[in-house]
């Protein structure tokens, strides 16, 4: 049994590894941390985790908890997680990091857009940017994996066939997205609190959102140069799911068969991708719970513009369920376990 | 007083018209019909709307209902509305369609979109698209409008002043819209059944939805040039609202003032439009309930694009709200009568 | 013009006094507090405002702010609310208090639910207790008015008729209240986050909460003896509204037409109360903004039990619209004034 | 692996059981039927099943498909369901009948109820209701289960151990619960439709549920006397979920901690049932697609008055959930087989 650890376990993302983790049969939890909540049972703030009653949270101090785990889950906050991260992976540690702090390859972008310098860059250049659809021969030998974004997730897997085959120009991506209440995270704040958000529907950092350099990066390596994208998030009334919808102009005339084949072929093998059939849309219902990726595409050939939609959950393909599957590439276990499960309809 | 009658007053509209007009000093309601509920009162289909505890529903007799009233809200489906717009407009009286069967110019259009031919065609050349903003001076003359369709709505105010002034590439607009569930009508239809809706979120009608054509034929009136557009429509879970996410490239370089500048003086005098703070982003939740569009700028100097978000409430400024606004205009009442109001918050 | 100033004017209760005083025309608020808001204007907080873009938040300094109005909306918390209220009280004027603070003619009551002791005793016996429906003639001739608990409102607006006419054994009545989510108030607050109350129901402070010994005093004043009752809040996943379902043995046989009677007598003269057809239950959707207080009527046979089923929308009859009615009362004003609106459906 | 057949399968309790049976390790599902969409496959109504893409609806042939199950699920509408499961049953087949034709032992009270008469009392006589709690021992020997409806799952676990040991007076009990949107079916009806339900609350067919007599049966055979009881289930604005809220005067005194003893001392041994620590309330939220039942207790010494609130999943405990839990007993599987699953919080 792999023993692993949660530091960082008192938001939603940790609650969601719980869930996910308790269906795993390698594996086993040893402790979690929290700092606010150290001396809590994770049941006192999730009564729905009951299955982990005599587990505690602690504080994280990184030299005690180092023998009692093989595997690190890192949900700290970006900044604070840099330098817990930086200390497993030293020890020898597996560590896979839901952080932002290891997404970003070049640490001027990183320091640009979380305004903190990134003070590990030699651990930094071994970690693996985690979506296994592009890099899960990377993962497999990794011990660091920056598990991806939620919002990148959903616009990398929507794009890497259009991008790597060039359907796309690459100049003018639109990137629509709308995430479900619980990207946000779990926290006391007004502009989270219900009636704030229920029957409200609105955009917020146009432009300037952090997950734009994540997609760039990841977009710019599938095609070999610099790409820039626009990046719109809005807040859903929903608890999960993220949409996106992907506009970019067709480079040439290409047919609907086409783009399907493209699409269809990138994603034959890959587990948690679900190409839909042409016409049809996901919708962020029919993923929640699940750590599928849904796409549906349309050509829209009155304005040659190429329009792809992806629902994935966001707590999960997301964040937590990603990163079980990355720890199932690393650790050689099969690559479904703990996730392979049916949406919660409706 | 004027009199005034309601052809159709069964679905959400009829029944927002109803509240609206509740409050307006000059007109009275003299009656309503619906084909289904002929005989049932109003409040047995809206028990909220106790003030027309004594109307009743009653079919669409076009010509007994003829004397009746001065001007005739007809809010039938499409198809079935053009025949009774063309009956009361030969018949003298002032005629609001909230219908889409008036607002296409070119019948070949029409006919391409909706897959009914257009049989009055010399009616047609007499309707007045009632968009206040474009159309002040039309509406003030006209006798027949054809009151916009919600997205449309949406999209054109948000486009309007940055097409005029040539700020955008037209070829290349791409418009993201997100609507609530009242969008798609009061009907027993498993496709917006309480749980189908709740907790999901989809895109559907991508690149063919029946608004495109409308939101083209104004964008390219603007600019008086041919304009296609790439329009796609979402479902929200709320009951109420319309955020459109619009995305331009700019043609030069332009400072955020200038663009601020454009925006700011074509709505000075404008009402029912509240172009928000630079950087300030619109929730539907702020305008629920009310006839305001109220808009917000981005300039991404990133990639050059300008970036508009729009909110209306979709009954209101979308239907309803924006057909008594055309009648305030049409009879030179005062524009803001039974329409100024504060949004309901939360 | 009547002049008024909102004491406490940031939270949801305050931002729908401001609603409902924008359509009245006999009065005109000089002033809004709030001790952590002060500077910003109302807009900030609240951009669906924007009437009121020139007002601005100042401190509560009560001797500064004496002079510019002659009526004053006390929205403070219980507690602090008391000496502010005594304070303007004594300077002669009128005062209408949000806060649960002068709602309990008995101070040792008070002290007991409220763990603060009551400091104002005099005043506290000038209070008349603000539910038109029973004091619309104390109302008349009152200084300060104890604006009801929203709870109690939609209680005791349903048991009224029933306990003042002994229908029901009154030692077993047993109330079951739904809330939505804006009666818990405007805070950041975990236990308030979206992902919290989305999709969630529960029961809180069962047999606890302090709005029970509210509905047992007016009750027991109703019947002239002392009662208690069983009183459940429960929290639902809407912004406003509160259900209500009481249920009480009925005392001897009595036929259903006798208690129609006897509930279509007692209200038939009051503006806000609709009684529901026999065997049709209000819905909390169909009073959503308004000031009515619906109540639908069941005599179970099989159990002799009376069924009586209430819905308000807690923000407005349930606290600022009642407020407003009181107002117009005090000052004379029709009772209706600003208040006679149709529900937002849907 | 026992092969089992699904009659009635495209409805919310049918997509809940093959979810459930999804993960299932002894069974095969080898049918389901669908009149209405006999030749579409599973995912064609439900996409999110997409394990079941091979699965198609038939129509019910009951001699046809005999020979293809050992174990029929029976989710057809009442009085339908009478028939099939009477052949089935006669036939030798094990029979879960999730409708209520088999779940009233008095065929006069069912008639009375549901306005049909019972044509199969012979084989009625054979059926055991399908609450663990109460009949694990008869399940375990049984070959025709009626399973539970989904109200009375959480009223009866609520009542059962107070019952039982006549903690209280049996002749006033008021039973309030609130159910989520699924447990009105899926279907076409503009009741169900999102904008009528969506922040909206109601009570419905107070005092004339059809669920009533059955928890009257049960509760009457807890205890040994014919009881009545007062029930009123309301429309909750969530898609999933029951909270009961039970109000009984306790018949003596006693004290919380004997209260609590009885409770625990009945449900600690049952896997589906968590008391909760005395004081905190359940959320059907924490409960959201799992079998587990959470009970909260409160003693209002006030008036001597026991509350007790239940926390059921209406589609999984109350319905399809409790269905597999018979099925394990039946047939001898570990009573948690594919039920030992935690909440998705949120």
């Amino acid at each position: 049994m792999l023993k692993v650890f949660i530091c960082g376990g008192s938001g939603y993302t940790g609650c969601e590894l719980l869930r996910i983790l308790s269906n795993h049969p390698e594996i086993i939890v040893t402790g979690v941390t929290s700092e606010r909540s150290a001396g809590k049972s994770v049941t006192d703030l999730f009564p729905h985790l009951h299955k982990y009653s005599n587990l505690q949270y602690e504080p994280l101090r990184a030299g005690e908890i180092l023998t009692k785990a093989d595997l690190f889950f890192m949900a700290l906050p970006h900044g604070e997680s840099q330098i817990a991260v930086d200390f497993f992976f030293k020890h020898g540690k597996a560590v896979i990091d839901l952080s932002a702090d290891y997404r970003l390859r070049d640490p001027k972008v990183y320091e640009k857009w979380y305004k903190v310098p990134h003070r590990f860059q030699v651990t930094l250049q071994k970690a693996v940017y985690g979506l296994p659809e592009i890099y899960r021969n990377e993962i497999r030998r990794a011990k660091l994996i920056a598990n991806p974004g939620c919002y990148p997730t959903g616009a990398i897997l929507g794009l890497l066939p259009a991008v790597k085959n060039r359907l796309i120009n690459l100049s003018s991506i639109v990137i629509d997205s709308k995430s479900g209440a619980t990207g946000a995270g779990r926290k006391a704040d007004l502009a989270v609190a219900y009636c704030e958000v229920n029957e409200g529907f609105r955009a917020y950092a146009v432009g300037t959102h952090r997950h734009t350099p994540e997609i760039e990066q990841e977009v710019s390596f599938l095609c070999g140069k610099d790409i820039i994208v626009n990046f719109t998030p809005h807040l859903l009334p929903v608890d999960r799911g993220i949409l996106t919808t992907i506009y970019a102009p067709i480079v040439k005339k290409i047919t609907v068969n086409e783009i399907v084949k493209v699409y269809k072929d990138a994603y034959k093998k890959e587990p948690f991708v679900r190409l839909l059939e042409y016409g049809i849309y996901p919708n962020i219902k029919n993923v929640c719970g699940t750590n599928f990726c849904e796409i549906g595409l349309k050509l829209n050939e009155r304005t040659n513009t190429l329009i792809v939609i992806t629902a994935i959950d966001n707590l999960v393909k997301g964040a937590s369920g990603q990163a079980v599957q990355d720890m199932n590439i690393m650790m050689s276990f099969e690559e479904k376990t703990a996730l392979d499960t049916i949406a919660l309809f409706p």
